[in-house]
Parts: structure tokens; sequence; C-alpha cells
């Protein structure tokens, strides 16, 4: 589907709309409505159940949003967290520079200064993207944090997070004692982070409150054992740095051993296989739709020893877009946030010995998953619409229904009851055909729907004590005793574990 | 316990800490660790099951907490959400007026202007509370809410929500065509709300960014029906605004039927009645700890009809505290918000009639709550410290033992696999003494333990096949076969809903 009748689709379901819609939108901001809200739930579970079952010593956290002053300055986002901006002096509207000057820098601007922004403008004589004026010109580069002065006294400073990541390098002396006071040690965090965005754009892509699943697992240098044997079947799609500064950006399929081979240390590879794994066996991307593609030297972070962004491709925004990372990230954060807060913050391993311990970072984006899993899964067959999401993240994991309203509910409001004290998320739905509540279910996602009809209740009936099973991909139905029903829908429901 | 002392325990297990630790903290800003997380998540799901379980119509949506500065201009926020400040001139520090008059108006400085604050002062001849010098002043009121600049250009302003329920008001219109275009339609938020503060204090009780869940039901004036019969057996506890003008706080025990026919609507008790047995059922408060306060006209926001707020005794915040509250708000703010965004906001009812509809609001602090469910359930019994949280909100449903770390571990973790796939939290202990084990279970507030010893795997045993289930309160243990296991323990972890 385009982007618009996506985007049609999706507020017309209730998936997501604009914030403040009556007052013409917020921009940058969404809402999601029941279904957006479920399914973002939903992935949010699907992503702690995978990526805290790798480990034992894998903690999941919630920290406040808001950080110190001093913490910022000292992780280096009060300096560097910017984006260059242009603007126009005829009508006052700012830019993003690198949208701007896209056509003649298709790559970016990365690293490039004020003045030789300014200089680009000039030498393309490059015309306002509102106006049409020539008079742009270029400010100081614009800080991407939210500021927020605490208490009346304006003494104390503080900032909206730009990445749920600082919480947990902050939170690291904590949890060394709430833990087992051993490497390594994972913190996770699942919430807002902030970018006050120049231009934000492509709905869910570039917003400026937005939800990250992030990662950080603390180990000390030379010592992060992985079992490296669960993952070695894996096939991994990437795109390495020396290939494209070899001019192609084709991928390769390496394999786990290949790819240690090649000098990414074991540790990395687990847990890059391990998002692979999520991508497609879990959120249920196909394997050629995703795609790892390594940062250089010149285009990642300095403290970035090793990144690969995961990669998804996704239609209704032009290509492969990057939808999680993995960053080893050496000991700059500990380092950075010791000398912040004059504390020393490396630890005694069993041994004895004090270390001050790396980090392995491993991101994810909530919201532009959640717009690619309807990029990828919605599709229109024939007069269909049918949300194929992999059942196991569905909004709605089953639809109940009485096939006449009055007569058959007392029995459809038990099968309810039984299903939602399994733990399933039940729609009941009395109103309109059989075939109008198969198709909103199948808008929906919901990959089982339930029919108690007259033959449920009719002990004349060969079909007495069963209801109707109908499954959604291949509209296949059957019949399934009452009692049976939910060990019938049961297993597809369940949120996907790493295997040991 | 005291306030410190339940704190200090608190932060030890990893339950709560202070914001940014290492930089000393960020003044009213906490970090949920792994079991706090686990039981904020755990109540919220519980308020998410009970009061979206009243009606197939009310819905759970999660907006964008930034709102446009037009919607708080209608609203009321951006003219009236302050607190009275007093500055010392001395030492420069701001305090809330309230608290700096506390001892010569107890109840309160609601009303008065800033002129009159500063007569008080004078006339008591006040000191700063912090450096002791009685040069105080009275500024403008302070807003509360946290301004955003949005974009480079600053033209473009938002606001923090304070609230959470602001943004079902701005969703209204887009939820009246996702549900079914008819009243009563409810809309729920479970999300951060803002505050800024002057003094935040009592731990999670004043904080700076805290969490809401919310409940605002649409509704046809005159025509809310409810269920009142499946209510009819409950006896509130009221202090009614009438008998403390007539100078009683005591609280008095009434039906439901002699609620309604003191003037009460159906649909407001209804409501009431629900949140009682959410408290005391689910959350497990004591009955004798709930009352429920009603606000006086003087002292509830003019907009509001009727209030009560259901307060709950937390022994180590010295009394009854406001836990939540159901607020009968009118059509105010579909009111307010149509002017403010020149929208007819009113809907077509089946008959044709045009209506705007009527609000009734149902909130809950989620923070406040959880540390009342610690200030509750934490007990210390001799040597023993055990958190008697209802098992369906414990943070870890079953703690999962092998006896012997090397020997048990296979049978032991293949337990583990299944209680989380049937949806149990699992937490898997190989480490020191059986009975240490029990004793961090039981300070987490567990209510499940399970043993496997070498009886379980030992052919020639009368045990063999069996493992040990040990509960938390009554310390009984007993054998149950592996394969029964599940069904021995799942029944008291299930959350609770309404019955029909």
């Amino acid at each position: 589907m385009k982007t618009e009748e996506l985007y049609a689709l999706l507020r017309r379901r209730g998936v997501l709309w604009p914030t403040a819609e009556i007052y013409g939108g917020a921009s940058g901001f969404f809402d999601y409505g029941p279904l957006g809200t479920a399914l973002k739930r939903r992935i949010e579970d699907a992503w702690a159940a995978w990526f805290l079952g790798l480990s034992d010593d894998y903690y999941l956290i919630e920290p406040a949003e808001v950080l110190p002053e001093a913490s910022v300055r000292a992780s280096g986002h009060l300096e560097n967290f910017t984006d260059p901006e242009v603007t126009c002096d005829q009508c006052q509207t700012a830019f993003r520079a690198d949208t701007v000057l896209e056509k003649w820098r298709p790559d970016g601007i990365d690293g490039l200064s004020p003045e030789a922004i300014g200089a680009l403008l000039r030498e393309h004589a490059v015309h306002c993207p509102n106006c049409g004026s020539t008079r742009l010109s270029v400010p100081p580069p614009f800080n991407l944090m939210f500021p927020l002065d605490l208490g009346p006294t304006g003494r104390e400073r503080g900032y909206l997070r730009p990445e749920t990541a600082q919480d947990s390098y902050l939170a690291f002396p904590r949890m060394w004692d709430v833990g087992r006071r051993a490497l390594p040690l994972g913190i996770a965090v699942i919430g807002k982070a902030y970018r006050n965005e120049i231009a934000p754009r492509q709905l869910l892509f570039r917003m400026r409150s937005f939800t990250q699943a992030e990662l950080q697992i603390f180990f000390a240098e030379g010592a992060f054992p992985v079992p490296l044997a669960s993952v070695e079947s894996e096939i991994i799609p990437v795109v390495r740095a020396a290939s494209r500064a070899a001019g192609t950006e084709d991928i390769q399929r390496v394999s786990v051993a290949e790819l240690v081979a090649s000098g990414i240390p074991d540790f990395y590879v687990f847990h890059l296989a391990h998002l692979l794994r999520f991508l497609r066996d879990v959120l249920g991307y196909p394997a050629e739709s995703i795609r790892f593609f390594e940062k250089s030297d010149t285009e990642r972070a300095f403290y970035n020893r090793i990144q690969f962004d995961a990669e998804v491709r996704v239609e209704s925004l032009g290509g492969f877009r990057e939808m999680g990372a993995v960053h080893y990230r050496g000991d700059y954060d500990l380092t950075r946030h010791g000398a912040g807060a004059k504390r020393d913050l490396s630890v005694a391993l069993q041994s004895g010995e004090r270390v001050l311990p790396h980090v392995l970072e491993v991101t994810f984006g909530v919201d532009r998953n959640l717009w690619a899993l309807a990029d990828t899964h919605l599709v229109v067959e024939g007069e269909r619409t049918v949300w194929k999401l992999p059942p196991h993240l569905a909004p709605v994991s089953v639809g109940v229904f009485p096939l006449l309203k009055k007569e058959h509910a007392a029995m459809a409001q038990e099968i309810r009851r039984r299903l939602f004290a399994a733990g399933m998320r039940v729609e009941y739905d009395a109103a309109g055909s059989i075939g109008k509540r198969y198709a909103r279910m199948d808008e929906a996602g919901t990959p089982f729907c339930i029919t108690i009809d007259g033959a449920t209740l009719d002990p004349a009936s060969p079909d007495h004590g069963t209801v109707t099973v109908r499954e959604r991909d291949s509209k296949a139905q059957r019949r399934v005793a009452v009692e049976s029903v939910e060990a019938a829908i049961s297993g597809p429901l369940r949120l996907p574990r790493p295997s040991a």
C-alpha cells in the first residue's frame, strides 16, 4: 500500500491518529487508538520476552524520562546532540540542512561545518522549499533536547531524555548491588525518548516523542561468554562497510562462523543473530526484507567500535529503513559518567580485579516497527483487507460471536470469560452478519474467530457442544468442542522465547 | 514501617531509587528497578482488566503526552494550573505557600489571593524555613506545567500534559467514529503526567513525573444506564461534606441504595462501588483502611458537580491519602474544547437527537498506590520480611529452585519454561540455601516457590515425579506432581475482573 492509503486505513480503524487532531494536530506527535495501543504493548512484551530471555542477568527497569543537566553534559548530548539547520530569512521557516541539500548531497552532510553548508547553499543557488526565496542562512546547530526548568527558581535544569540508554548507564551502580554483583549484567528500558526534530516527517519514523526498547549489557573486556553454538546455523544478511567502500551495497549472506572469522567478536555476533531471529521469527518480517548495514569508521559515532544497523524493507517508505541496531560502545559511557559524577564506576570481580565495564547495546524502535508491521502484513486480497500479523502479536487474540445476538449470548459470554481468564485478548461482537464480523476482525489482524450457533446449544444436533473456529489467513473453519477451544488456539498465541 | 525504613528496604531490593542517583538525584523523579517495574506494570494491567471490564464500550488508548498550547488554554490549565508560591528574598529559595502557612492554615489556602497570603506572612511574622529570614514575598502564582518549544523557530509551543484526562477529551471525536457511534463511550489512558512541583516531597506522593490511570466516560445527560443491582450488596464508607460541615469526619457506612436515595446518581454510585471493589478486592487494602471523602462546593473545582476522593490509610505517611477519585464533570470539557477548537463536538444519537456528552471521570494514581501497596502489605514477622501482595499483583509469580545447582537443573529449567509459556512471571534461583532463596522471594512478594530435589528424579522414591510447592503466607509445603504444577498455582495468579 502507498503511505497515504495505509495511514488512512490505520486512522479509520483506530490504530493511530495525529495528537490533538481537533486542534489541527501537533507536528511530530501521534496518538495510538485501541488497536494501536494493544499492538504496541504486544510488541513491547515480545521484545522483553525475547531479549530478557537471553540471560537471567538481563533486567527490565522503568526510569524517569527526565535527566539532570550534569548527566547530559557528561554524556556529550548537551554539546553534540544537534542537527544542522537552514532557516529562510524571508518566511522564517526552519529546515533540516540535510533535507534542503538532499538533491546535491544524497549521502548526507555529516561533518560539514555551518560555513561549508552556507557555501553549498550559495554554490547551488538553493531556494527555500517553502516560499522560494534564496535568502537562506545557517544558524548554529540546533540542540534536539527539550530542556525543562525544574521548580520556580530556574536554578535546576533537566532534559527530556534523548535516548533511554542514558538511564541504564546511570542505574548501573545501583543495579550492580540489586543483581548478583557479577558481569555480564544487562539493563533494559522500554520507554519514551524525545527529540525536538526541526522538521518531523514520515509519520512514525521521525517523531518528537517516541518509544525505544533498548538493552545495555555491561561486561568485562575480553570476558563475555556466549553460547555461540545455539546460533551457528544462522545465515546473516550483511552489507559490509568494506564492500560499500569498494562500490557495492549488495547483501552478502554469511554464516555466523564467517562473521566471527572476519573479526567481529562472538558476543557481538551472538546478539546480532538474536536480533535477526527476533525480526524474522517473532515480528515476522520476510528474511529477504532484512539486512544488517555496517557503519564505517567515519559514519558511526566515535565511541562506537562496531555498529550494524538492522534495516527492514518498508515499501510505503521507499526501501530499507533502520529498525534497530547493535552497538559495541567500549567503556565510553561509564568513563564519561564516572568523570561527570566524580565517582569511580568500576566494579570488583570475584577474582578481586577491578574493571570498568564495556557496553554492548541492542536498540529497537517500537513505533517505526509498528508502522513496518502494518506495511508488511496488512494486505488487500480482492474484497478482503487482512492484517496477517503473527498470531502472538495480534491486538485481539480471538473474536467471540453469538450467531444470534440474544439466543446465543449466554454461552458466548461464558466462552469469552474463560478465554480472558486464560490470558487472551478477547473481543465480543454481536453486531451485523457473521461475514461483516469476520471482515472487521480480519482488518484488525485477529487470528481466530469463534461462533456460537444453534447447533452448539441443540442436544439433537450432531454438532451439539461444539463451536465454529475460523482461522484468519486460510479462512478455514472447523467445529471444536466448547471445552477444547482454549487448547485449540492457545499455541500460536504464546510469545516466542529464545531456546536455550 | 516508618517511611525511611520502608524506603531503604525498597531501594535495597531494587523496587525504586532516585533518578540519576550518582549525580545526587533529581528532585521529584524516581526510577523503578526490576521489582518495581514488574509491580507497576501489574497494577496497570489490573486496573485495565477491572475498569475496561465494566463495559465493551470502554477502550484503552495511548496518546502522546505533549499537548498544543491552544488545547491547554481551552482547558483552563494555562490560566489556572498554578500553586501559590512564597519566595525568600534572602536565600532565593521557593516554597509552596500552603506548606509555609501550614501551622496557621491547616486546612490550606485555597482561594486566597497573593495579597491575602502576603498579609498572613506579615501577621504571623513567618520565618523562611530554609534560612530563617523574614524577608518572604509572594510572586504571582506559578504555573505547574512544563512548556516545550517545538522546533527551532519558537513559533509553536507545547506542554507536557498536566493530566492524562485531556487526551481523552481531545480523542473523543475520533473515538466516536472508531467505536460504535453510541453513548456511553469510555476512553481510558494509562500514562505519564507532569507537574512542575515547587517542592516535591513525600516520595511517590508528590512527583514531577507520575503515572495516572484515568477513565473518562462520555454519556448523554439523563441516559446512563448501569446494572446497579450487581453492586447493591456493597456498603460504602463515606465522609459526607454535610457531616463535615456539621463538625464530624467520622466514616459513615452506607448502602448503595442509601447513597442513591441521598441524591447521588446511580451511574455515579455504580462506578464508586466498583472503585471500592478494586481497592479492596483487587489491590487488597483492608476495608477499614478505605474511605470516600466527599468534597464540598467550595473545595472541588467549579466544574465538578460531584466529587468523592478515594482515600486509603497509609501509615508511613501519617494517615488517609488520596489514591483516586470519581468526578462528575458535566459538559465542561467538551464545551471548552469545542470553543477552543471551534468545532461542534456534539454527536447525533440513534434517535436523531444531538447532544453534547457529559463526562464521568474515574482517576487513579499508579505510583502512590505502588507505595501504599508496600506500606500495607510489606510486614516484618520476627526474622522474616514478607511482602503479602495479592498473588495476582506479585512481580514474580513463582520462584523455581533446583535443590542442587547442577543435578536438578535440567528438570527445573524444563518446569520454568512451561510456567513461562503459561504466562507466569518466573524467577529461577539456584544460589544459596533453600531458606535463603525462600527469604528473597518472601521479600519480593512471590506467592509460590517450587523446589526440584532428589526425590523428584529418583524412580525409587515415593515422591518420584513430584516437586515441593511452598506457599508464601502460610509457609505450607506440599508435594505436587510435575504435570500438575501449573494447575496447582494458576488460580490465584489470574487478574480479577468485575462479574457481570
